[in-house]
Order: C-alpha cells, then sequence, then structure tokens
C-alpha cells in the first residue's frame, strides 16, 4: 500500500492492507454486534427513517471492530461515508479489509508511515465530483485541520463536526476561540455517557487488560502510583485497589486531590513514591508528567505505561539517548536499559496503552457510537439556526436516550415517575431528569 | 420555653432549653474544631480582615456542634448572627446552650412545635432598631420564605442569600422563575466541595452509623434496596456493598440506572423485590416513594429509612392507621404492628435517618461550612453589578480553594503544573483547573 | 448490690443492679430473638427432645441480650443455669434483670469491682445441697479457674466444659499440658463458624460502630495502623479500607504478612506509621503492643483502641503517669492530654472497644451461641469414652449444621450433591464436607 | 516428534516442538525470573550447600518459564532431573526449548496426543544404567501413578513425592487408604502459601485475564454465576464483583455456602438464575456440575468457563451431539450453536480457563515453586523415620519459611516479638507462630 501511494495510483476506491483478509475481519465484527445492543437497537429503530439519508461523512477515528458496527450503522441510516484512522497504530488490518470488502471507502492499515498517514485522511477530506463531505466525525481533530487547512472551501459546506476526543475538543474550543470554526460542532466528549463509560467504565478494565497482556504481571501486593485522578485516572485506581494493589495518585486540581484521599489514596508528589513503585500508570491528558529524571529513579523492572490520549505524559523522547539500551521484548513492549542493568517496562511506547493491547470492551463502544450517531443526526436535521459556529454539549435529553437504549442488555428496569411525583419534581415525566449543572 | 413563648417574652435575647448546659456544650464544639481543620484555617486567615465586617446574618439551619464552629468564624470574620434551626428535632440542646452562653442570638431546642418553629425563625428575621439583618444562610428555604413573606421590605436590604438544601434551592429556582427573587442567592447545594463529600461521602458512612446505632443491625449477607442512585444513593450503596450487603437499586433516570449497573447494582423496580429484603433506603428527594402498598408486602422485620431531606419520601402518614400499633423501641425507633403481628422497624418516623441518629461527620461539614462562609463572603463583597437577582452556583476557583483549605488534613500533597504544561493545557498555574460542565 | 454483699446475704438468689429493669431488658431480648434464628430453630427442634435435661450449667460470659436468648434456650433444651459476667464493663443491667425476673440465678451488674467480680462467679461455681453443677460455660477461663481451685471436689463432677475465647483455651491447653485438666474440653473459640463468623465477619462491622459511636470518626481519608492480620485484624482492615481509609499492617507472622500485601495493605512495622496514622487499632491477643514510647509519638487526636480480647495490648498502665492528665469526655471516652496539650483518644481504657461501644451484631452471636448450645449437647450426651480429659475442636458435621441453621436467614438455597458427585469425590451426601485441615 | 517417536528413537536426550526456538523461550525465562524472587532467593541461599545432591527427579507438572525458574533451581541445588508436561495443552514450547537446549531432559510439547503423553512421562519414569529415579514431583498423580503401575520395583526406591494438585493429594490418600503408597508423599497442595496464594490470589487475577483475552468481554453490569466458594470460587467473586459485575454463587457446604452470604453474594441453585447469567464459572473439583440441561436454558452469548482441574465440571461431551455446532471462533475460544442459532461461548473446551489463555502470575508461581522446592529438600533429607508411607502436610514452619522469603519483593517489614510477649503467647520468636488448625 505504501508503494501503491508511491505508486501514485489517482483515486483508489480503499486502501488498507490485505483486503483478503475480510472473511476475519467480518467474524470480528460480528461478534462486535453482539456487544453493542444500543447501536444495534438504533439501527433497527431508525433505518426505515434514514435520518442520515445524503449525509456525506468524513470520518477519522480508530479503526477496529466496533467502530466498524458504527460505520455500518450510519451507512444503514442513509449516510455516505469515507474513513481513515486517527492512529498510526490502532487500525485492525483484518476489519479495515471487511469494511472495504463491503464496498466501504477506508483508508488505514497498522503501522502506517506519518506521511500515509495524513494521506489516507485526505482521500476522506478532498472533494471531487462524487464526494462532497457534509459532515465530520473525529477523533483528536485530524480531520477538522486538514480539511480547515486544505480544503477550506468544502470546510464551510460542514453542516457539523462531532468531536469525540478530548484533544479535539480542546483544538474546536481553540478554533471558536479564536473565530475560525465556521460550522457549528458537537462536544460528545464531554456528554455523561462518554465521560463516564468510557472514560470511567471502560479504563477501570482496560488497566488490568493491557497490563496483563503485555507483562503478565500480579497486581497484588504491587504499588503504583496514577498520575492524575480524572474520569481515567479513577477507573484505574478503582480497578488496582481492588486487586490488592496498594495505589497512590498526584494531581494538580485539589478538588480531584481531595476526592483521592476520601476514596481512600495517599495523594503524593511524584518524586515521593517514584523509588518504590511497580507500575506508573499517566492519565492527565498533559505533557512531561513522567519526566526522565523520574524514570532515573525507577526501581528496576518498573512498568511505565499511558492512558492519556497524546504519547508525550511521559517523555519517552528523553530515552531515546545513547546511553540506553531499547529491547523489544513482546509485541508492544519495550525493555529499556540502563548501563547498571535496571530495566523499565515501557507499554506502547508511551502511546494509549489499552489501544495498543487489546481492544475496547465493546459495550462502552456501543455507548460512544450511539452517543457520535445522535449526535450526527441532531446536527444534520437541526433547524438551521439551532446551532451556530459554535462547540456544543450533546442536549442531555440525548445522553438519557443513549442510556435507555442500553439498559435492556443488563435487564435493567426503570422506574416511571407517578404524575404527582413529577409534578412535585417540576419534571415532565419522560426527562430530562437533571438540571445541566448535575454532576453524576 | 415554649412557656416563654406562651408568657410572651417580646425581645429575648435567646431561647434555648436550658442555658446551664452550656459546659457539656462547649466541650462538643472543641470536640468538632478538631475535626473542622478548612473552617478553623479560613478563621485564621481571615480574621485580621474582617471580610464580613458590619454583616448581618440570619441563619437557619441544623444546630450542633458543627454549626456552632461555623457560627463562630463568621463572628471572628466581623459578622453578627441571630440564629434558628431548620428542623424541629434536629437541634443538640447543649451546643445552643453554648452558644446562647458565648452571646449569641440563639433561638432554638430538640422538639419544636410547629409553631414555636416559626416564632424562633421569626426571631432571627425581623427587623428592629438594633438588628437590620444583610444577608441569609439557609438550609431548606424557610428564614427565605419567611422574610419574603412577612418582611418584604427588610427582604430588599439583603445581599445576598446563601442556600444549602436541595429543597431550598428547588425554591429558590421556583422563585427566580416567578420574577420574585429580588436579591442574589447562591446555590451551594450544588457545588463540588457539597454534592461530593456532603452527599457522597458523607452518607456513605452515616448510613452505616444511623442503621447500627438504632438497630443494632447486621450488613453482612443481608439484603436492601436503594431507592434513587444519585449522590446519596451512590454512596449508600458503596457502603452497604462494601460489608456484605446485597443491594439493589431503583431509579428512574436512565443514566443513573446505567451507572448502578456498570457499578454492579441490579436496577429493579421497587415491587420485585420489595417481599425479600432486609432493609428499604430512600435517597430520592422525591414524594410516595414507598407506599403503604409497598410497605404491606415487607417481611417481618424489615427496616425503612430516608436518607432523603423531606419527610414524604416514605409514605408514613399512610401508616396511622388504626388497624396498626405503633410501638416506639427505642429513641428515633418504632415498630409498626400489623394484625398478624408482622413488624416494621422505621427510623425517624421518616424524617432524615442520619441527622436523628448521630451528627454529621465534622470533616464534611467543614467542607460545608468553609463554602458557606465563602459564599457569604463573595456575596458580601462583590462590586455591585457582579450578581444580579438570580440564583448563582460558587465560582469553581472558590470550590478549589475550599478543597486546598482541607488537602493537608489528610496530609496530601499536591503536584503544581509547570509552566509549560500550563501553557499546554491552556490553563492558569493557580487555577481554575477544569472546565464549568466537568463532572468530577 | 455491692452493699448486699457486703450485707453478706448469704445465698441470694440473683444479684442484679435493679430488677425493676426488667421490662426494658425483655423488649431488648425479643429484638435480639428476632435476629438469632439459628439458636430459636435449635430451640424448636430440640425443645421436646430435651438434651439438657439434668444439665446444671455454670456459665460465665458477656450478659446481654443474645446471651440472654442462649440462656433461656439452655432452660428450653432442660438444663438449669447459674450464671456471671465475664467482664466488669459488659453486663446489660437491664438484660440481667429480665434474666432475674424470670427466676434465672443472674450475678452480674456493670461495673462490677473486681471483688465482686470473683464473688459472682463464686455464687455459681459453689455446690450446695440444690446446686451440682456438671457443665462450665465458659468465656475467658474464670469460672473453669476458680471451680478448679477453689471446688476442685466438685469440679472433677463437670461433664465438659465448653470454652468460648481465646484466653480461656488458651488456659485450657496449659492446663491440658500441666496434667490438670481432669475433664473434657471443647475449644469452640476455634470452631470455623466461630472463627470465621465471630473474629472475621462480625468485627468488620463492630470496628466501625465502636469508632463511630465513640468519635464520630469520618473514615474517608484518615489512616489507620491495625496490629495483628489474624481474623479481627482482616476484618478491621477490610471495613476500615471500604469506607476509604488508607491502612497499614503490622504481624509477626511471615504468612499473615504476605495476606496482608496480596490483600493490598502495606506490612510496616509501627514506629514506620506512628507518626502519621489518625487511628491505631490492636488486634493481636498479645500485650504490650502499643508502648508508651508508641503513644509519645502519635499526633495529636490520635484515636487508639483495642479489638483484643485483655486490656494488655494497649499499654494503658504506662499513661497513668503524673504527667498526663485524662479526660473523660464521654462515656468510654479518655483524652489522654500530654503537657504540650497533645490529646490522644482512647477507647474503653484499653478494653474491647466494641464490647463497651456497642452490643455484637444478634446474627454473628446467634452463630456463636448455637455453637455453644450444640458444643454443651455433644458433650453432655457423648457416650463416656468418646472424650478423654483433653481438649477437643467441634467436630466438623456440627460445624456444618450450624452454618445450616443460618442459611435461610439469608434466603440461602444449597445445592445437594447428586450420588454420582458424591461417588467421585469420595464424600457422604449430607457431609462432613471437607478433610479436617480445610482452611475455608 | 510424534513422527520421532514414531521412529522409534530409543532414548532421545529430549523431545520439544522445535529445540531453535530455545532463545525467545530463554527470554520468557528470564522475565520469568524477576517475578519468581523467593525461589530465586531460595536459589541463591542454598546453592553452596547443595541440598540435593544426587537427588534424581522425575517431574510432571506444567511446562512453562516459571517451572524452568523451578527446574533450574532444582539443578542448582544439585538435582538431574526428567521432566514430562501434566497437561497435553499447556505446554509452552519455546521454553521446553530452551530447557532441552540447555541440556534438560524435557519431553513436552503442546497438543500432545494421548499416546504421546504417556510416552513422554516413561521417558522420564523408567529407570536405566544412568537414570535411577528417588524422587517424584507430580501434579495431578500421572507419574505417581505410570511409575507405580509400570515400574513398580523402581518406584520403592523413591525417597519421596511431592504433589501439588487436588486431583493427584486426592489419587494419593486413596493409595494411602487402599495400602498401596509405599514411599512418604507430601501434600502441598493444602500447604497455606499453596491453597492461599495460588488457589485464592492466583485465581481472583486468572480468571479476569483468561475472560478478557479470549472474549473481550466487559465485566461490569453483567451476572455471573459462580459453582463452589472454596478458595478458587472466593478468588473469582472478588474480583468480578470489584469489576462490577453482580455475581451468584451455588454451593453444597453449608459453612462456605453462609460465607458467601456474609460477602455480599446470593446463595442459589444454579437452575434459579441460570437463564439470566452472561457468564458460568466452575471451581468445584466435581463433575457434572453444568449440564447439557443447564446449557440448554442458557441464553444466547453466555460464556462457560472451568477453573477447577479436570474437564469433567463442564459436562462439554454432552454438547457433541449431530444438532449442535461447533465453530472455533479463537484459539482456546469455541461457540456452540443450537438450530436457533443461540451460541454459547466455551473456553479452552471445558479445561482449565485461566492455564490455556495466558501463564500464571509468576510471583504466586513462585510461592508454590518454593514450596515445592523445600518439600522436596525436607523429604529427600529427613532421617529415616521421620516419614513413614502415608501423606504429610508440609510442617508449619516451612509454610512460613516460603512466605518470608517472599515478603521482600512487597518491601513488608515483619515485627519481632520481644522475648516478654514470646513467652505471653507461649511462642518460640521464630515461630511456627500458630496452631497446625489455624485456617489464615
Ligand atoms: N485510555 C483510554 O481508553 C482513554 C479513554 C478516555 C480518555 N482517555 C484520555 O485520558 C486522559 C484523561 O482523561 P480524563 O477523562 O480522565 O480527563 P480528566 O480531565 O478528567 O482527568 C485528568 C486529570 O489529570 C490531572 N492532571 C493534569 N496534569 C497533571 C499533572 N501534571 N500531574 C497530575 N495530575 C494532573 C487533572 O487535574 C485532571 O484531574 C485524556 O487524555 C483522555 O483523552 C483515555
Ligand atoms: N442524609 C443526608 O445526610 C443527606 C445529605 C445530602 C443530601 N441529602 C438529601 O438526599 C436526597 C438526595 O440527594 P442527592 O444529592 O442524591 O440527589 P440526586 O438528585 O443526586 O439523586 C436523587 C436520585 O433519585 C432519583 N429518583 C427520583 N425519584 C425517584 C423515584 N421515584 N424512584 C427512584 N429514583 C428516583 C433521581 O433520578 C436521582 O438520580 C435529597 O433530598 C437531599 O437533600 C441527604
Ligand atoms: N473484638 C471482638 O469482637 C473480638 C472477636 C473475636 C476475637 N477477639 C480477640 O481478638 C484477638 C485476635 O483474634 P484473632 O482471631 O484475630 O486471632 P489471630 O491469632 O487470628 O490473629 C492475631 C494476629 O496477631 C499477630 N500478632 C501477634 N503478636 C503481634 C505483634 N506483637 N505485632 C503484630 N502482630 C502480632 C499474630 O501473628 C496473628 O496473626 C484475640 O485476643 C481475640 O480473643 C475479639
Ligand atoms: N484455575 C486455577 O488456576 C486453579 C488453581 C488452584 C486450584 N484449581 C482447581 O480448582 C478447583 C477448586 O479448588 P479450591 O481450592 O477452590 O477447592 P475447594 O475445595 O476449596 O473448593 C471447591 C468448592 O466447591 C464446592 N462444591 C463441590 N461440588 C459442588 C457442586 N456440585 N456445586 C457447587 N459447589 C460444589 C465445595 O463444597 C467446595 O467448597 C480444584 O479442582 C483445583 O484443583 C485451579
Amino acid at each position: 500500500h505504501e508503494k501503491a501511494i508511491a505508486a501514485g495510483q489517482a483515486n483508489p476506491p480503499y486502501c488498507v492492507r490485505n483486503v483478503e483478509q475480510h472473511a476475519f475481519g467480518r467474524r470480528e465484527i460480528e461478534i462486535a454486534e453482539q456487544e453493542m445492543p444500543g447501536i444495534m437497537a438504533l439501527r433497527a429503530r431508525a433505518k426505515d427513517d434514514k435520518p442520515l439519508k445524503d449525509a456525506k461523512i468524513v470520518g477519522c477515528t480508530h479503526i477496529n471492530a466496533q467502530t466498524a458496527v458504527l460505520i455500518e450503522t450510519l451507512a444503514a441510516l442513509g449516510a455516505t461515508v469515507r474513513w481513515a484512522a486517527c492512529n498510526i497504530y490502532s487500525t485492525q488490518n483484518e476489519v479495515a479489509a471487511a469494511l472495504a470488502h463491503a464496498g466501504f471507502a477506508i483508508f488505514a492499515w497498522r503501522g502506517e508511515s506519518e506521511e500515509a498517514f495524513w494521506w489516507c485522511i485526505d482521500q476522506c477530506c478532498t472533494p471531487s465530483n462524487t464526494w462532497q463531505p457534509n459532515m465530520i466525525l473525529d477523533d483528536g481533530g485530524d480531520a477538522t485541520h486538514l480539511m480547515l487547512k486544505k480544503h477550506a472551501a468544502a470546510f464551510k459546506q460542514i453542516k457539523g463536526i462531532v468531536e469525540e476526543s478530548v484533544t479535539g475538543v480542546h483544538r474546536l474550543y481553540q478554533l471558536s476561540k479564536a473565530g475560525k470554526l465556521c460550522v457549528p460542532a458537537m462536544n460528545v466528549n464531554d456528554s455523561v455517557t462518554k465521560t463516564k463509560f468510557d472514560n470511567l467504565y471502560s479504563c477501570r478494565e482496560s488497566i488490568i487488560d493491557a497490563l496483563k497482556r503485555s507483562t503478565d504481571i500480579m497486581f497484588g501486593g504491587k504499588q503504583a502510583v496514577v498520575c492524575g485522578y480524572g474520569e481515567v485516572g479513577k477507573g484505574c485506581c478503582q480497578a488496582l485497589k481492588a486487586l490488592g494493589t496498594v495505589v497512590y495518585v498526584t494531581e494538580i486540581d485539589p478538588i480531584c486531590a481531595l476526592q483521592a484521599a476520601m476514596d481512600g489514596f495517599r495523594v503524593v508528589k511524584l518524586n515521593e513514591v517514584i523509588r518504590q513503585v511497580d507500575i506508573v500508570i499517566t492519565a492527565t491528558g498533559n505533557k512531561g508528567v513522567v519526566t526522565r529524571e523520574h524514570m532515573e529513579r525507577m526501581k528496576n523492572g518498573c512498568v511505565v505505561c499511558n492512558m492519556g490520549h497524546s504519547n508525550t505524559e511521559i517523555d519517552v523522547h528523553a530515552l531515546r539517548t545513547p546511553d540506553l539500551l531499547w529491547e523489544r521484548v513482546r509485541s508492544q513492549v519495550d525493555h529499556i536499559i540502563w548501563p547498571n542493568d535496571k530495566r523499565i517496562v515501557l507499554l506502547a511506547e508511551g502511546r494509549l496503552a489499552n489501544l495498543c493491547c487489546s481492544s475496547l470492551p465493546s459495550f462502552v463502544v456501543s455507548v460512544t457510537a450511539a452517543t457520535q450517531a445522535l449526535a450526527l443526526i441532531e446536527l444534520y436535521n437541526a433547524p438551521q439556526h439551532r446551532y451556530k459556529a459554535d462547540v456544543y454539549l450533546l442536549p442531555k435529553k440525548m445522553d438519557e436516550y443513549v442510556a435507555s437504549l442500553h439498559l435492556p442488555t443488563f435487564d435493567a428496569h426503570l422506574t416511571e415517575l407517578t404524575d404527582e411525583q413529577a409534578k412535585y419534581l417540576g419534571l415532565n415525566k419522560v426527562g430530562p431528569f437533571k438540571p445541566n449543572y448535575y454532576r453524576y
């Protein structure tokens, strides 16, 4: 494929590692469908209405079985899509193959070069006779960025952007502040069903999974420090504590720090514990949280990994010095070896630990996917003046709708307000049930 | 005292059960001071500034050792106060005595009649030559209500209302919607440090304490249902589960219901489990959640209690029928006895279980008290046009300040952002650290 | 009563604080009966058989509502009893009154002097025309000791001793080793249903209850050290951790220490953490675990309490020096005040924290009581040569029977082995189900 | 290799899949060494003494990196070994290669045929000029069985058998009862450090790992039933509950059932919940616990797996009927498909779930390995009459020694008894610290 690009094939219908792997990818997609009841319910309910009829969606997200279920749902609701990866490592090649084989315009493979990465996105954004994109579904803001920079005219035709990630949302708010955002955007990263389910509940499980698969480490009796006690950090801490790990927390925000204390974690500065811990996890969304200096003081065998979006939380760059030896011991696991033979175990070269080592739990992705689909529907169908060129949160009622799509999975039975109770609380019987500032 | 009122003593300087109990109350206050480091720190830092100089505060809250620490802090910061109880059962008489003895205008005793309750509040609100109130600190909205209704002119002189409770806040928003709120009000009930600390962390402990003290019930192996999975419900569920109780949850809001499921609780309708549970807890802030019909089907010995603000969550009224026998077995514990000898065990006659059976954890009250004090300071000192006649949330920076006042208690060490990091995140190094919509 | 003793009334039928309180005590007993389903089931099943017909039991245990249920069960099964307290502080006077009023020979009141303590026991042990004891139910070994020392001849008539406590069992093994034990004894302290339920599950709840009632301390965010990670220590640690406390453990046994580590607790020497902890709990059954030296270094406000049997775990004696001021702040709570105003908060003067502050959970006591009753029945009815003058553990089958008596309370449904499975496992279908060395 | 066998090579020095893979296997062993501090400490301390000088050990266990560390330790202590696999699926081929390459007589590969399995064991047991085995280290009893049956004379020369598994121990007790055991055997399966660490703490982590790797299932909100609440079941239940799963338990033993209840699990018969659960786990050591009838009633997508030793807990055999379709979806994961398209997901064809999907936590294996090595040393060096031809438990002091070897890993600091305390407790200062019946 990289050759194919080099070969300059002008307008390939798709570009994946090996389309012949499609059967295996299709099986993965079918497995995913079983664990994504919400998005499947939405597909079933809305496929006659076709609320995305004539939508032309540029997608730029991780590409895996669960994304495939989203893509095929968008198609079932009437949309046409072109899709690229938002990360050069996270594509499941077989799934990309299955989608390509099913006729979708997919441009992605695991281990893309930087150049190929942008080329892929461009294949989705570039307008043509047959392709005038009118929606963007982004994870990280790269598609939005490229479109804005390179295809400014076409960008103006976009009816709405749906953005899933912290970084992407951050970039949108900056664009908006700078007055450069000329279309409405929806921040689904901060919808309740996203922050609580993807960040908290999902990471509670994936931190365990990522560490186990890569290092087979036993958690009982170990000591760990988690940097950042936001949603992701809370999930990591809860899981590790439950499996018998002694957990320390670092924080910059006094409120989160106090929460950590009340939840039974000692709040420390990284330096206070760095010599004694067996595991270091970053979950801040910040940069330079774990520095070379910290790593100098870690003990032999210390495992270091990152659960945040970007790969600068751990200053991996600073480990690329001649005195240190890098040894790849398994896929996604490097030993960094000091002259005195001390090793630290680095996962995924400081990139997102969980995406590299396993797929996300389908159920959480189902929640996220349903949220994304609903946000696309809302922006695509909203009357012209409901949304201006600004960044919006998902309306609470839609958040609640996403949640209710998923209750049957757990055989969870909702109570209904009586008329009298609704009146007493001043609520509509079908919601929304909480004020906007409610924190859950 | 009821007699004193009857005697019509026009302007008593205070009215408590027995001022002679002051020494014992003072000891309780001193114990409380030790567990309220935040408010004590604030007292120490601000007592020279006197930011509440000339403030004349009407207070209407539960009256206990912790409130006394708040009151004496407000005084130390320059304020004069007059104070009544917001609940006829919750006053600690010795504490009221200690405050009265120290010269504060306190009007409260445990077991006030309805009439006495309003008389007490009125003693605080009524303006006079020597008393022109300019601030209200309310818990439930009764002082605000009485002032608005009975002393409308004086009410206009108020610079700000600080309200702590769900109910009171609800009433403020209704006043505001109805255009009747003519002064700025601050909703501290929904500040992070209040909702997370008072509701979640405090109730996690007080539900256990309340049930133990009143019934000595063993939690291991029991089955309980918690109605409402908001902050209070979450705290109750977490504690009970940790002590080996099987917990079921009822909810009307699909998001909270999904959280309950992900946290490992079965979400049911009350009817599905009412026959089998040993404990029923309401924490909805709603009315008529547990009805006579439910109670008919409870098993012998079932314990029923309420953690919500009002006493209508459990329809206690419906139990006052001739076929049922009420037997008081301990203070705050009634057995309701059916003709067939079935007993249900009702705590606090359906009123707030934890306030009746024990005092609140001083630490949480410290957080709340510091929040209230800061809100009073903010409203009292704000430039004239910062706040209009509306309901406001506490500015995030103050929330963070309250939290930071309490970190030393836990020997918790905050990390500071580097300049580079602050820039990367687009934050001021001293906060606020999160967007307004952040949920913690 | 002390006066009564002084008055030298020769053979009082009972001696309690105030028999007029009997009605209140009876109510407590009735409440306890509801939470003691196992012993009540046993009473119902065996009351026609009267397996304790003509048994004459000397009892020496804590005297509370739950003991009363045991005593009345023994009577229902045919026994006559005389009963004294095994602890000078733990008697519930009203309960003793109710028993006395019902015709039982009870000798106990809260706050007995040392002298009165032994006088009471002697009232039960001394043989007479109408009283030739043939069984002992002991908790701590004091009745056994006194009988052996003072009534050696009568002691030889005893058919069996049932002993509940660590200390008492220890004394029995020593007697046995020294060849002085001339009757069979059953160590019910180490039966599974005792060690796991009374020590582990009960203390998991009572440590919380004891600390709350006495100090109203909030557990979230606090630091505690638990000395001893046996059954009691495990229960304390689990409960505190669940409520958000950071817990450290000290141990002398490497196996228990390793368990603590795997359960997520840092294993330290007391000195390493003594300056920083808010709570110190002893649960070792050892002496001199917390010394004056440790207490010198505790921080202001540190709460110190003991969950072990004896009052020498904390060296309270060493605090009785002229430089320290003792201030009683509540019943069972002392502040020990240093010259520099540092206070430590000592519960129950170093005696059993949970017995002083609340009653034991009836359910656990039900398990213990049923075990004691079955052990008495076994020893009383055993063919002459089954038991020699030695110390025995409860036969596993009886342990299992005790457990099965309690399953209905939890609506727990046992699976039955199929014939084929029983054969495969080499087990009898009705048990015992485990080898003797099984640890649960 | 199967061909090699067929080829009838008389006395191959080893037989593994592909000795060329040794470098990769060596790396795995080196990683394992880092997580097996106890056995490494033992190796370091005893390698000069050579306590196993001239020992000739037949080994028959799972063959993986951790076993390799044990084997190389035994060699360092002076022993010669010949080793086969105790399970046809569990061999890590690269590790076997590394051992063979290092000169060890290893006979094992993943996916042996039944015939090859016995051939391999026989290669270790058959005596010859150069090989007269005098010790057996067994896991399941197959080596013991074969030796006894086929090489009865040589069997008599054995100085001791060390057996690790439930099954093997069971077979030993049966041999002993039948009078056929003519050499001493040590049951290390029931040593504390084995039952608590391997069964409880290890399975707490491996159940999560096994399910995640094979199915990527999300645990939050799911319902699971665990059959058997022994050590393994307890571990599984604790982990699942901690990650938000609703867990039910089935039991035949009332004591374990009561423990489950007190730990917060509903105790049910399998039929009561089989329709609603998402996950079914067996951990009984029994047979026929999950039957075809149960599987008929499971819901679509239900995951079924076994944590017990044998593959008859789930009646997998009954699923091999023409009406059901088996589809292999991943390595060790089968979908069993009903005519109506219902699928159940079966792990490892009902064999040990955790061994098939991942390696055991090195740390727990370190505990087990150290225990095995110490048991071998004890039996090999014991004076002639200390052990008769019977089955023994590991002496408590050695159990404690194993534990103490591992404390430094966790930076755990043991407290030492003072002379006075030791005397008070009647203990030796260096242990053993508990009576034999102590349950931990
Ligand atoms: N791994 C995943 O599957 C996954 C899922 C969701 C989100 N994420 C990513 O994880 C990161 C965290 O997400 P979140 O939802 O928890 O965000 P968050 O904002 O809720 O939490 C981050 C926390 O880190 C703290 N922090 C910032 N700088 C710090 C520093 N230098 N030291 C210590 N603490 C610091 C902040 O105060 C904040 O409380 C983001 O980058 C997000 O994109 C990852
Ligand atoms: N006991 C205390 O110490 C204490 C402390 C703080 C707050 N409170 C009181 O507790 C109550 C709850 O507070 P909160 O912060 O948890 O509020 P919340 O709004 O976070 O939670 C209440 C929950 O109840 C649910 N609910 C409403 N009606 C219901 C019904 N009929 N059935 C089932 N669920 C229903 C709502 O959806 C909501 O999720 C309030 O009345 C508050 O004043 C008590
Ligand atoms: N409070 C209650 O309700 C209650 C209930 C049951 C038992 N107990 C009492 O609690 C005590 C403990 O009972 P248990 O069943 O846990 O006994 P246990 O033997 O299981 O545990 C005691 C632990 O303390 C350790 N230990 C001994 N000396 C030590 C020292 N100096 N420093 C640190 N650790 C030390 C021992 O190694 C042991 O593991 C006993 O005295 C018992 O009678 C109290
Ligand atoms: N997967 C692993 O890594 C691993 C590790 C150690 C042991 N094991 C194996 O796991 C099994 C269990 O080991 P354990 O230490 O927990 O044993 P255990 O004896 O402690 O527990 C087994 C429990 O199952 C119960 N039981 C028996 N038949 C039952 C039935 N029909 N229904 C319900 N419950 C039933 C028993 O009463 C017992 O309490 C053994 O086969 C053992 O070899 C596996």
